[in-house]
Protein backbone atom coordinates (compact mmCIF):
# COMPACT_ATOMS: atom_id res chain seq x y z
CA UNK A 1 0.00 0.00 0.00
CA UNK A 2 3.12 2.20 0.06
CA UNK A 3 3.16 4.24 -3.09
CA UNK A 4 4.27 7.82 -4.06
CA UNK A 5 1.39 9.91 -3.76
CA UNK A 6 1.91 11.71 -6.86
CA UNK A 7 0.14 8.18 -8.13
CA UNK A 8 -2.88 8.52 -6.41
CA UNK A 9 -4.66 4.72 -6.86
CA UNK A 10 -8.53 5.66 -7.41
CA UNK A 11 -8.57 1.55 -8.54
CA UNK A 12 -11.88 0.45 -7.79
CA UNK A 13 -14.11 3.63 -6.69
CA UNK A 14 -17.17 3.00 -8.34
CA UNK A 15 -18.48 6.68 -7.65
CA UNK A 16 -16.93 8.68 -10.47
CA UNK A 17 -17.66 11.97 -8.08
CA UNK A 18 -15.64 10.57 -5.20
CA UNK A 19 -11.95 11.12 -6.53
CA UNK A 20 -12.95 14.59 -7.06
CA UNK A 21 -14.46 14.75 -3.79
CA UNK A 22 -11.43 13.18 -1.84
CA UNK A 23 -9.20 15.77 -3.62
CA UNK A 24 -10.96 18.24 -2.50
CA UNK A 25 -11.26 16.76 1.02
CA UNK A 26 -7.26 16.83 1.46
CA UNK A 27 -7.20 20.10 0.12
CA UNK A 28 -9.49 21.20 2.71
CA UNK A 29 -7.59 19.49 5.50
CA UNK A 30 -4.23 21.05 4.62
CA UNK A 31 -5.87 24.49 4.19
CA UNK A 32 -7.48 24.61 7.71
CA UNK A 33 -5.36 22.81 9.62
CA UNK A 34 -1.88 24.16 9.82
CA UNK A 35 -0.45 20.96 11.09
CA UNK A 36 -1.69 18.71 8.23
CA UNK A 37 0.45 21.51 6.16
CA UNK A 38 3.53 21.20 8.08
CA UNK A 39 3.08 17.29 8.21
CA UNK A 40 2.53 17.82 4.19
CA UNK A 41 -0.21 15.35 4.49
CA UNK A 42 -1.45 13.94 1.13
CA UNK A 43 -3.60 11.50 -0.23
CA UNK A 44 -2.71 8.36 -1.89
CA UNK A 45 -5.53 6.17 -2.37
CA UNK A 46 -9.03 5.21 -2.39
CA UNK A 47 -10.87 2.32 -3.11
CA UNK A 48 -14.62 1.68 -2.07
CA UNK A 49 -13.48 0.39 1.43
CA UNK A 50 -10.64 2.70 2.59
CA UNK A 51 -8.54 5.77 2.64
CA UNK A 52 -4.79 6.47 2.26
CA UNK A 53 -2.67 9.14 3.52
CA UNK A 54 0.75 9.69 2.34
CA UNK A 55 3.13 11.31 4.67
CA UNK A 56 6.72 11.64 3.98
CA UNK A 57 9.52 11.49 6.77
CA UNK A 58 11.29 14.32 7.16
CA UNK A 59 8.84 17.03 8.76
CA UNK A 60 7.65 14.01 11.03
CA UNK A 61 10.80 12.79 12.03
CA UNK A 62 11.75 12.68 15.74
CA UNK A 63 15.14 12.61 17.74
CA UNK A 64 15.81 9.07 17.06
CA UNK A 65 15.74 9.90 13.51
CA UNK A 66 12.52 7.77 12.87
CA UNK A 67 8.51 8.82 12.46
CA UNK A 68 7.51 10.88 15.86
CA UNK A 69 4.50 9.24 17.19
CA UNK A 70 2.43 12.65 17.18
CA UNK A 71 2.46 12.65 13.50
CA UNK A 72 1.52 8.99 13.39
CA UNK A 73 -1.13 9.09 15.07
CA UNK A 74 -2.34 13.14 14.11
CA UNK A 75 -2.02 10.67 10.38
CA UNK A 76 -3.86 8.12 11.54
CA UNK A 77 -6.31 9.96 13.06
CA UNK A 78 -6.74 12.39 9.92
CA UNK A 79 -7.04 8.84 7.52
CA UNK A 80 -9.72 8.08 9.92
CA UNK A 81 -11.67 11.24 9.81
CA UNK A 82 -11.16 11.61 6.38
CA UNK A 83 -13.04 8.21 5.83
CA UNK A 84 -16.26 9.53 7.47
CA UNK A 85 -16.16 13.06 6.22
CA UNK A 86 -15.98 11.53 2.72
CA UNK A 87 -18.60 8.69 3.14
CA UNK A 88 -20.97 12.08 4.34
CA UNK A 89 -20.06 14.42 1.60
CA UNK A 90 -20.56 11.73 -1.09
CA UNK A 91 -24.14 11.17 0.36
CA UNK A 92 -24.53 14.98 0.25
CA UNK A 93 -24.65 15.31 4.58
CA UNK A 94 -23.43 18.47 5.91
CA UNK A 95 -21.83 17.21 9.77
CA UNK A 96 -19.49 18.15 11.61
CA UNK A 97 -17.13 15.13 12.63
CA UNK A 98 -14.93 14.20 16.07
CA UNK A 99 -12.89 11.97 16.95
CA UNK A 100 -14.47 11.09 20.09
CA UNK A 101 -11.77 8.29 21.75
CA UNK A 102 -9.21 6.39 20.48
CA UNK A 103 -6.49 3.52 21.42
CA UNK A 104 -2.71 3.81 19.56
CA UNK A 105 -0.55 0.69 19.51
CA UNK A 106 2.89 2.04 18.19
CA UNK A 107 4.77 -1.29 17.18
CA UNK A 108 7.56 -0.57 15.17
CA UNK A 109 9.89 2.24 14.09
CA UNK A 110 9.27 3.63 11.21
CA UNK A 111 12.29 4.87 9.15
CA UNK A 112 10.87 5.94 5.89
CA UNK A 113 7.83 8.33 5.00
CA UNK A 114 4.88 6.24 5.37
CA UNK A 115 0.99 6.30 5.18
CA UNK A 116 -2.02 5.02 7.08
CA UNK A 117 -5.09 2.97 5.52
CA UNK A 118 -8.24 4.12 7.14
CA UNK A 119 -11.11 1.11 6.67
CA UNK A 120 -14.43 -0.18 9.07
CA UNK A 121 -13.55 -3.00 11.15
CA UNK A 122 -15.50 -5.92 10.38
CA UNK A 123 -17.97 -5.02 12.68
CA UNK A 124 -18.86 -1.56 11.66
CA UNK A 125 -21.38 -0.70 8.72
CA UNK A 126 -22.29 2.06 7.19
CA UNK A 127 -25.60 1.60 6.77
CA UNK A 128 -26.09 1.77 10.37
CA UNK A 129 -24.32 4.46 10.89
CA UNK A 130 -26.54 6.82 8.13
CA UNK A 131 -29.93 5.23 9.73
CA UNK A 132 -28.52 6.47 13.29
CA UNK A 133 -27.95 9.94 11.65
CA UNK A 134 -31.09 10.26 9.83
CA UNK A 135 -33.10 9.49 12.86
CA UNK A 136 -31.23 11.19 15.46
CA UNK A 137 -29.03 13.66 13.44
CA UNK A 138 -26.38 12.14 15.19
CA UNK A 139 -24.16 8.91 14.91
CA UNK A 140 -21.23 6.98 16.02
CA UNK A 141 -18.80 4.80 14.17
CA UNK A 142 -15.78 3.00 14.64
CA UNK A 143 -12.85 2.88 12.23
CA UNK A 144 -9.91 1.29 11.94
CA UNK A 145 -6.65 2.51 11.24
CA UNK A 146 -3.11 0.93 10.09
CA UNK A 147 0.42 2.44 9.83
CA UNK A 148 1.75 -0.77 7.19
CA UNK A 149 5.17 -1.59 8.17
CA UNK A 150 7.66 -4.01 6.94
CA UNK A 151 5.79 -7.20 5.63
CA UNK A 152 2.39 -7.88 6.80
CA UNK A 153 3.14 -6.51 10.25
CA UNK A 154 1.75 -2.89 10.79
CA UNK A 155 4.12 -0.66 12.37
CA UNK A 156 1.35 1.37 14.35
CA UNK A 157 -2.31 0.86 14.61
CA UNK A 158 -5.46 3.02 15.82
CA UNK A 159 -8.86 2.43 16.71
CA UNK A 160 -10.70 5.55 16.86
CA UNK A 161 -14.66 5.88 17.17
CA UNK A 162 -16.14 9.11 15.12
CA UNK A 163 -19.62 10.96 16.31
CA UNK A 164 -20.77 12.91 13.29
CA UNK A 165 -23.59 15.84 14.47
CA UNK A 166 -26.12 17.24 11.66
CA UNK A 167 -25.53 21.24 11.11
CA UNK A 168 -28.33 22.83 11.78
CA UNK A 169 -29.72 24.49 8.72
CA UNK A 170 -29.25 28.23 8.88
CA UNK A 171 -32.63 30.11 10.04
CA UNK A 172 -32.25 32.79 7.49
CA UNK A 173 -32.36 30.65 4.29
CA UNK A 174 -35.04 28.43 5.85
CA UNK A 175 -37.52 30.60 6.36
CA UNK A 176 -36.45 32.86 2.89
CA UNK A 177 -38.05 28.83 1.15
CA UNK A 178 -41.07 29.26 3.11
CA UNK B 1 -2.45 25.12 35.64
CA UNK B 2 -2.81 27.41 32.34
CA UNK B 3 -0.72 30.31 32.38
CA UNK B 4 1.80 31.97 29.98
CA UNK B 5 4.85 29.63 29.35
CA UNK B 6 6.71 32.82 29.73
CA UNK B 7 6.28 32.69 33.63
CA UNK B 8 7.57 29.18 34.11
CA UNK B 9 6.08 27.82 37.31
CA UNK B 10 9.13 26.19 39.40
CA UNK B 11 7.41 25.67 42.57
CA UNK B 12 8.22 22.89 44.44
CA UNK B 13 11.31 21.74 42.61
CA UNK B 14 13.31 20.11 45.15
CA UNK B 15 16.22 19.92 42.82
CA UNK B 16 18.47 22.82 41.83
CA UNK B 17 19.53 21.04 38.43
CA UNK B 18 15.90 19.88 37.51
CA UNK B 19 14.70 23.70 35.91
CA UNK B 20 18.25 23.48 33.98
CA UNK B 21 17.36 20.26 32.52
CA UNK B 22 13.95 20.95 31.83
CA UNK B 23 14.88 23.91 29.28
CA UNK B 24 17.29 22.08 27.62
CA UNK B 25 14.91 18.87 27.28
CA UNK B 26 12.21 21.00 25.85
CA UNK B 27 14.70 23.22 23.71
CA UNK B 28 15.80 19.39 22.31
CA UNK B 29 12.75 18.12 21.46
CA UNK B 30 12.12 21.68 19.49
CA UNK B 31 15.57 21.13 17.71
CA UNK B 32 15.50 17.66 16.87
CA UNK B 33 11.25 17.27 15.90
CA UNK B 34 9.97 19.48 13.37
CA UNK B 35 6.27 19.03 14.41
CA UNK B 36 7.18 20.13 18.27
CA UNK B 37 8.22 23.66 16.31
CA UNK B 38 5.27 23.46 14.32
CA UNK B 39 3.08 23.46 17.23
CA UNK B 40 5.35 25.82 19.19
CA UNK B 41 5.43 23.79 22.18
CA UNK B 42 6.86 25.63 25.24
CA UNK B 43 7.36 24.62 29.37
CA UNK B 44 4.61 25.92 31.27
CA UNK B 45 5.37 24.11 34.75
CA UNK B 46 7.18 21.82 36.67
CA UNK B 47 6.98 20.24 40.39
CA UNK B 48 8.71 16.94 41.69
CA UNK B 49 4.98 15.33 40.44
CA UNK B 50 3.82 16.67 37.10
CA UNK B 51 5.57 18.46 33.86
CA UNK B 52 3.39 20.68 31.99
CA UNK B 53 3.77 21.97 28.33
CA UNK B 54 1.71 25.05 26.72
CA UNK B 55 0.67 25.02 23.13
CA UNK B 56 -0.67 27.94 21.22
CA UNK B 57 -3.91 27.63 19.67
CA UNK B 58 -3.23 29.49 16.64
CA UNK B 59 -0.39 26.74 14.72
CA UNK B 60 -2.60 23.72 16.23
CA UNK B 61 -6.17 24.93 14.84
CA UNK B 62 -8.36 22.84 13.26
CA UNK B 63 -11.31 23.59 10.45
CA UNK B 64 -13.68 23.91 13.45
CA UNK B 65 -11.59 26.57 14.90
CA UNK B 66 -11.04 24.86 18.33
CA UNK B 67 -7.93 22.68 18.74
CA UNK B 68 -6.76 19.89 15.99
CA UNK B 69 -7.05 16.52 18.11
CA UNK B 70 -4.05 15.64 16.62
CA UNK B 71 -1.65 18.80 18.34
CA UNK B 72 -4.35 17.55 21.59
CA UNK B 73 -2.55 14.10 21.21
CA UNK B 74 1.27 15.04 20.61
CA UNK B 75 1.26 17.63 23.37
CA UNK B 76 -0.01 14.83 25.60
CA UNK B 77 2.31 12.21 24.43
CA UNK B 78 5.41 15.10 24.30
CA UNK B 79 4.09 15.95 28.14
CA UNK B 80 3.95 12.45 29.02
CA UNK B 81 7.26 11.48 27.02
CA UNK B 82 9.00 14.38 28.56
CA UNK B 83 8.47 13.61 32.21
CA UNK B 84 10.03 10.10 31.38
CA UNK B 85 12.84 11.33 29.97
CA UNK B 86 13.33 14.26 32.51
CA UNK B 87 13.64 11.75 35.55
CA UNK B 88 16.46 9.92 33.53
CA UNK B 89 18.19 12.56 32.96
CA UNK B 90 18.06 13.80 36.31
CA UNK B 91 19.23 10.43 37.35
CA UNK B 92 21.76 10.69 34.59
CA UNK B 93 20.48 7.95 32.45
CA UNK B 94 21.15 7.23 28.73
CA UNK B 95 18.38 5.92 27.88
CA UNK B 96 15.85 6.03 24.26
CA UNK B 97 12.31 6.36 25.06
CA UNK B 98 9.05 5.06 23.41
CA UNK B 99 5.82 5.45 23.58
CA UNK B 100 4.15 1.50 23.39
CA UNK B 101 0.47 2.37 23.52
CA UNK B 102 -2.24 5.07 24.65
CA UNK B 103 -5.93 5.73 25.23
CA UNK B 104 -7.28 8.94 24.35
CA UNK B 105 -10.49 10.26 25.08
CA UNK B 106 -11.12 13.76 23.60
CA UNK B 107 -13.94 14.83 26.02
CA UNK B 108 -14.61 18.41 24.95
CA UNK B 109 -13.60 20.92 22.15
CA UNK B 110 -10.79 23.01 23.04
CA UNK B 111 -11.13 26.73 22.06
CA UNK B 112 -8.09 28.48 24.03
CA UNK B 113 -4.55 27.78 24.37
CA UNK B 114 -3.65 24.57 26.14
CA UNK B 115 -1.63 23.05 28.45
CA UNK B 116 -1.12 19.26 29.14
CA UNK B 117 -0.33 18.54 32.56
CA UNK B 118 1.67 14.76 31.95
CA UNK B 119 1.97 12.61 36.19
CA UNK B 120 2.17 9.22 37.26
CA UNK B 121 -1.07 7.53 38.06
CA UNK B 122 -1.36 6.44 41.42
CA UNK B 123 -0.47 3.00 40.92
CA UNK B 124 2.47 3.74 39.42
CA UNK B 125 5.82 4.48 40.68
CA UNK B 126 9.51 5.82 39.92
CA UNK B 127 11.13 3.19 42.23
CA UNK B 128 9.82 0.39 40.33
CA UNK B 129 10.57 1.67 37.57
CA UNK B 130 14.26 2.46 38.22
CA UNK B 131 14.77 -0.88 39.67
CA UNK B 132 13.74 -2.69 36.65
CA UNK B 133 15.92 -0.54 34.46
CA UNK B 134 19.08 -1.18 36.78
CA UNK B 135 18.73 -4.85 37.05
CA UNK B 136 17.14 -5.29 32.87
CA UNK B 137 18.51 -2.04 31.12
CA UNK B 138 14.77 -1.83 30.08
CA UNK B 139 11.71 -0.42 32.19
CA UNK B 140 7.90 -0.17 31.54
CA UNK B 141 6.10 3.08 33.12
CA UNK B 142 2.67 4.05 32.23
CA UNK B 143 1.55 7.87 32.27
CA UNK B 144 -1.31 10.23 33.31
CA UNK B 145 -2.02 13.41 30.63
CA UNK B 146 -4.39 16.11 31.44
CA UNK B 147 -5.58 18.94 29.28
CA UNK B 148 -7.48 20.88 31.45
CA UNK B 149 -10.82 22.35 30.32
CA UNK B 150 -13.28 24.65 32.35
CA UNK B 151 -13.82 24.34 35.89
CA UNK B 152 -12.63 20.67 36.92
CA UNK B 153 -13.17 19.00 33.89
CA UNK B 154 -10.43 17.30 31.78
CA UNK B 155 -11.12 18.49 28.37
CA UNK B 156 -8.33 15.48 26.97
CA UNK B 157 -7.11 13.05 28.65
CA UNK B 158 -4.24 10.16 27.58
CA UNK B 159 -3.04 6.99 29.41
CA UNK B 160 0.49 6.20 27.97
CA UNK B 161 3.04 3.23 28.46
CA UNK B 162 6.51 4.58 27.37
CA UNK B 163 9.51 2.32 27.43
CA UNK B 164 12.54 2.96 28.23
CA UNK B 165 16.00 0.82 27.37
CA UNK B 166 19.48 2.15 28.24
CA UNK B 167 21.78 3.13 25.06
CA UNK B 168 24.59 0.07 25.02
CA UNK B 169 27.82 2.32 25.98
CA UNK B 170 29.66 3.36 22.86
CA UNK B 171 32.55 0.41 22.97
CA UNK B 172 35.69 2.68 21.86
CA UNK B 173 35.11 4.96 24.88
CA UNK B 174 34.51 1.86 27.60
CA UNK B 175 37.77 0.19 25.46
CA UNK B 176 39.39 3.18 26.45
CA UNK B 177 38.90 3.40 30.16
CA UNK B 178 40.62 -0.12 30.32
Amino acid sequence: MRFAPSVVDFTDVTSPDTPLLARQLIRFIRSTIPLAEAMDLQLAGLDDDSLTLFAPLPPNVNDKGCAFGGSLVSVMTLSGWALVELALRQRGDDCDVFVGESTVRYLSPVWTDFTSVARLPVDASWSSFFRSLDSRGKARIEVSCVVPGDGDKPAATLIARFVAKRRAAPVAVAAATH
